[in-house]
């Protein structure tokens, strides 16, 4: 029998609690407490979610973080945070994290990098200082930040990708899978997770997640995706791989992305997300309502009165003109960029708390036509 | 018979409470709520407390705010924030707001100025518009944000300054004291205050002073000080001039200080004071605490668990490791200046909130010893 959702576990369990065609809702249960699924987990890049305190965060509906490995590891590094009682009480955010591996930051920031069969080396894109990442020190790093969800190292490549070179990253991924496994040992409070790789080739994505299965994990996250491919494409990818993913175990896409990315991700049986877009686009200037994006910075909201959305549940989209916001984003106020991280967040958790509601009725479908239905009719007109 | 603390008057009204030497307890009751004295006012410069929503301001103990006219009149506009319901609408502070002149920040901030006896024309800072602002013009400003209490506009010199200079920007700040106080007229709800020039110099400040008083103001302002003189210039000025002020009106130092500037100031007779140091600081990365400034930058700060102050009843103070202060400090991330300035305006307020119990107790004294041995013994040794 399930345990309530507020409850912790004494070690990690994934619960599917119902199904609506291929979009699913279930429960993750930690130590630190329960991750309701279809879950948003917003992204403390280096020990903090940008501009947000913890207890704000939370206040957003968000149930985990994620912290970025490659940041950690070179600022404040990862043996500190573990010395200073692990990145939760460093943060004060006392539930559940998921600590990426590192890899994909490596491949997108670091500097003079050298792949090879034992790992990666490269240097700080911060003070060149040299680093090397392997798929054992990577499960290391993450277990000295205290991590509850751990990712194994992969090869995450960009699309397109000629088919080899798709193959060779992905088999490499599965070697490093194996390794990760074994570093990883015996560890019942956390989790370790496999990356499905082999970018936009069905047939190589089903030989990864095999290959990851033959292994076994806690959960199977699906990288290599939202990498430059059209959202059709990540869709099809999507469609093909999550049939051959286990249905007992959570789905997680890596990076992932607009409300519609995750909207139509949903649809099509992933569990988890993460993208550090909500919190960007609100230092920005951008908001995220029901209504779409709107983009404080355009001069209509000069005068307007009316606050973001006046039937939203959340206070910061109420009780603010878009006059003041507007005037907040031009004068480069930290104010501004605070408040709109908080309305996006604040609308990616209503997004997915909408999902997990409507798959438990039954409704998904219409749920879906909804949310794009009011996307597509867009912003208040000009008043 | 004096009106609770938590209620609203439908009049200005100051209430000496109790007095312990020069120093000073008292009420300021505004339909918006009262001020208890002495009182410390965060800077919202440009419609915001940098890096802090309003309740976390109010959070800190702030009674008052502090709006600055000649940001304000630039961007967004005074009739801009009069459309739009005022400045309290406009950022959601519902309590007692002051604004300055604006004549400090055109002498500080504003390009080609030009003065007469007219008033002050200039152009912005921001984008080279060409502004007007005069003795009128200030109060019809600050009457359009709605502002609670109105200063007068008047000319504020550097020191030190030749005497004539010093007679010369006096003497012209008391005839604009007679325009301004014509231009406010009857708004019971509203106050003026006065503001007392001289430079260093005790004749002419008592004669600003004794001028001021012919005109009649619900409070007197001293300008012209904390601008380059020393510490024990400006206490000295204080001492020979607030024996000249009515004992039955406020008085107010503008623009200071660090928290010393502000003991002593009480000390000699002053009851409100405002200051962007706190804020600022805390955007540089230094911390007050009862222990005196931090400079969470330092690097004996990066392995340091423990908190800013255990026994702070902030619990900012208590919550964050110095660690992960520093880290936030060096990572140059937004929610480092986010706790710093709640820190600081946190501590200036426990500050006033301590010499309104000593002054009430008859104990100011000691209580001014003790604070300043706390900040002369320093921070917490190395760990």
């Amino acid at each position: 029998m399930p345990i309530a959702a507020d409850q912790s576990a004494d070690h990690f369990a994934f619960t599917l609690l119902a199904s609506d065609g291929p979009a699913r809702r279930g429960r993750i249960d930690t130590h630190r407490g329960a991750v309701q699924t279809p879950a948003f987990m917003p992204v403390g890049t280096v020990g903090t979610v940008k501009g947000m305190y913890p207890e704000q965060v939370r206040a957003t509906g968000a149930d985990i973080l994620l912290g970025n490995t490659y940041h950690l590891m070179l600022r404040p590094g990862a043996e500190r945070v573990a010395a200073l009682g692990g990145l939760h009480d460093f943060m004060d955010w006392q539930r559940p994290i998921l600590t990426d591996s590192g890899g994909f930051q490596v491949m997108s920031l670091a500097k003079l990098r050298k792949l090879t069969e034992h790992g990666v080396t490269f240097r700080s894109h911060i003070d060149g200082s040299a680093h090397e990442l392997t798929p054992e020190r990577s499960i290391e790093i993450q277990t000295l930040l205290d991590s509850d969800i751990i990712m194994q190292l992969d090869e995450c490549i960009g699309l397109p990708a000629p088919r080899e070179e798709m193959l060779r990253a992905m088999e490499l991924s599965l070697r490093w899978a194996e390794r990760s496994k074994t570093a990883f040992g015996n560890q019942p409070k956390r989790a370790l997770f496999g990356i499905v790789q082999g970018g936009d080739d069905a047939e190589l994505r089903a030989r990864s997640a095999a290959g990851l299965q033959s292994i076994g994990f806690s959960g199977y996250s699906i990288g290599g995706l939202a990498v430059g491919e059209p959202q059709e494409v990540m869709f099809r990818v999507l469609s093909e791989l999550t049939p051959e993913l286990p249905s007992d175990r959570p789905r997680y896409l890596m990076g992932v992305g607009k409300p519609d990315d995750i909207l139509g991700a949903i649809e099509r049986g992933v569990d988890m997300f993460d993208c550090v877009h909500p919190t960007r686009a609100g230092r920005h200037g951008h908001a995220y309502t029901r209504m779409g994006v709107i983009n404080l910075k355009n001069a209509r909201h000069k005068d307007d009165p009316r606050p973001l959305d006046e039937h939203s549940p959340n206070p910061n989209c109420r009780r603010f003109s878009r006059a003041y916001l507007h005037h907040l984003v031009r004068t480069e106020e930290m104010l501004g960029a605070m408040i709109l991280s908080q309305v996006n967040l604040h609308y990616y958790q209503e997004l997915v708390a909408g999902a997990r509601a409507a798959i438990e009725a039954g409704a998904f479908a219409d749920y879906a036509a909804q949310t794009r239905t009011a996307w597509a009719a867009g912003d208040l007109p000009p008043r």
